[in-house]
């Protein structure tokens, strides 16, 4: 596809993106339903392009791991029909005054949420991102061009159909959501490079699709998801506590990006909580990368420095003993991707100092870093977790979506 | 200067930025005090400084209004000062908490205002701005990278030395505030390139400028300031107060993003309307370039299609006949620049429509584009006009000037 159709591709968006930010909440929630209804009639059609897809991935030899994440059923089509139907019963962003006052010469003066315009979204092989993405853009008044991966691009083309021809039935345009082809790379590049047609980028994926877009993109990208998050386990911990949040924080879903990937202990308590927390940690199946400290214990792995920089996303926990609240807080500046890190204290003079100087998009004290999550904050739909620190941090739900514009009324008003 | 070299002074503004990030209101507006002390205590060595950039700014050829700009005296030094007194005196955003509340599952959620950590200013030759963003970025707890015009790096430097002694005497890092060397273009490039060291660029400039750090940098841009202006004229307006303020707009301060650069006028008023506002504006000094209907009235130039694209900064207007309101936002969509578009009318309808539809940072009505402003809309200090989508948009105060995070707080859950 040449450049001259992603931007054709684009200019439609901006055309459908005009209308769609004018749309009443009623008719969007009309259309959300009506796409989780179509999901769910014609799922034969998207399960067969599906079976394609994953066919020919794993004719191509794709990992097992990866064929799960592209492979849909009945069952995961319905999920992303409720994901649907629970995105049209949340509050529209769209109008929602941010701020106002009357100033003191009588203007009157209103910042009100509006739609970015037209938003993109790069992303990997999970096929579900397709309509999750879709109802989240289009419930803020956006119009979304979805360019997902070339091993789903039959999948995702049965989805964006189905959901097309529903908006287009409920009355909104059905370039609100369009797919941009993914046979060559070229496509994302020339999204990347679509400034003033496409409002906002949102990378969604691996560390390297995430970097890539970051150093190419000329369009304002809002980064997502390298979570190398750490739990700090005080000299004041409850080591109880400290246990049990250590390892829901490493073992509850080890694949995503609030997972935990390292644990850092105060010397004061190592002798006390090492040994528990390595024999339990190995018997979830951890592999646990120590320090000198941890490595005395059976079973532990000599940390690399490099052990301490990696995002495992699976079940390998690098591990350090430090001096002390000082020392766990410069580790983490180093080390830390800014996503979330927890303290594990009884202490409030502790509290206090990881929560002030930790740059993070969340810190938790006394809880897993699992909780950072749209869901789990009560968002009600995330588009992702940010790591960045312009426009949003953190999980990403609806309002994050938006923009904003000033509405300045006067009578005459003059300076 | 080579890349080490910016990326050493980065270094050392993480390091400040880390201490300031923590720093009370208090200590932060002793140092501005301080800081505006010494601007006027040291005011000679200020002047003498710039005494050289302007000598051979003038040797050098540079034109009469640029010399204005570049030119400083006792009374621009004190208002300078006094700047930074005003930015003492408003409240500190760190640490305001955003949004909170108290999860189904007993979690403690707090989004709070943090500040960025480092912030990179790039802007042209007018020393002024180098004491406002210094002031601004301080106190919302940035540290700020300076990197100011080439002709005005004697007056910079004279400036930054007063203000980093200042701030190290009320006890803050030197470093919060570090001037970038101008001598060659590869600083601001590097500045552009210092991903992870510099959390934000702010381009203050010409579009020139702006366009090139919009798409050279890979660190975060909040795009500032280029605005192609109108002022629609409705078929329901009152006359007289359209007249004033198509004036004021376009005459108050022409030089500023914010002033009008094209006039839209309603097919059903342009008998009654266009010849006194072509002849006050010839009264004015301005020159008008219009369309057909516009260039049958006396000293008004036909208008190129260039014409309505150009943001004029000057005595210029362009103008056009519409046929009614959709034309007008049409003419908008296509040549505004999304700063601020003004209507004049008396029509609730017209309002309402031309408010929703037209995509800007702000938009006004019955008022003149010269109130888009920080300090008209009550900010009490701006770092620029954001036209951009992203983070800001419209005119940055304190707030804009800062990021948040989560901060969650539970007794040891658990997913």
């Amino acid at each position: 596809m040449t450049e001259t159709s992603v931007q054709a591709l684009a200019l439609r968006a901006r055309e459908a993106s005009a209308v769609l930010a004018l749309a009443t909440r009623e008719s969007k929630d009309r259309a959300l339903g009506a796409m989780a209804d179509a999901l769910v009639e014609r799922v034969a059609e998207v399960l067969a392009a599906n079976a394609e897809d994953v066919d020919a991935a794993r004719a191509g030899g794709t990992p097992d791991h990866v064929l799960d994440r592209l492979r849909l059923d009945e069952g995961r089509v319905a999920g992303m029909a409720d994901g649907l139907r629970d995105v049209a019963r949340l509050p529209d962003p769209v109008g929602e005054v941010v701020r106002g006052s009357t100033l003191a010469n009588g203007l009157e003066l209103r910042q009100v949420r509006v739609p970015f315009g037209v938003v993109g979204i790069i992303y990997e092989a999970r096929p579900n991102v397709t309509a999750d993405a879709a109802g989240i853009c289009l419930k803020s008044g956006n119009a979304v061009l979805l360019r997902g991966s070339s091993s789903a691009r039959r999948s995702n083309a049965a989805i964006v159909g189905v959901l097309r021809d529903a908006a287009q039935g409920a009355g909104l345009p059905a370039d609100v959501v369009q797919l941009v082809p993914a046979e060559s790379r070229g496509t994302a590049t020339e999204l990347m490079r679509a400034r003033g047609l496409v409002d906002v980028l949102v990378p969604r994926g691996g560390a390297g699709l995430i970097r890539s877009v970051v150093e190419e993109s000329i369009v304002p990208v809002i980064e997502t998801g390298v979570g190398n998050c750490h739990v700090y386990v005080d000299a004041a911990a409850d080591l109880d506590m400290a246990l049990r949040i250590v390892l829901n924080a490493k073992t509850h879903r080890p694949s995503v990006c609030n997972a935990a990937e390292s644990l850092l202990v105060h010397a004061d308590v190592a002798d006390a909580f090492l040994p528990r927390v390595v024999a339990a940690l190995r018997e979830a199946g951890v592999t646990v990368h120590g320090d000198a400290t941890f490595a005395t214990h059976d079973g532990v792995e000599e940390a690399t420095e490099e052990d301490h920089a990696t995002e495992y996303l699976g079940l390998h926990l690098s591990a350090a003993v430090v001096p002390d609240l000082e020392a766990a807080l410069a580790h983490i500046r180093r080390y830390g991707s800014g996503h979330s890190e927890a303290i594990v204290t009884d202490s409030q003079a502790a509290a206090r100092r990881f929560t002030a100087a930790v740059d993070a998009a969340a810190v938790l004290v006394n809880a897993s870093t699992r909780f950072t999550d749209g869901g789990e904050f009560g968002f009600g739909a995330e588009i992702g977790i940010s790591t960045q620190k312009l426009h949003a941090r953190g999980p990403m739900g609806l309002p994050e979506m938006t923009s904003t514009k000033y509405v300045v009324t006067g009578d005459g008003h003059v300076r």
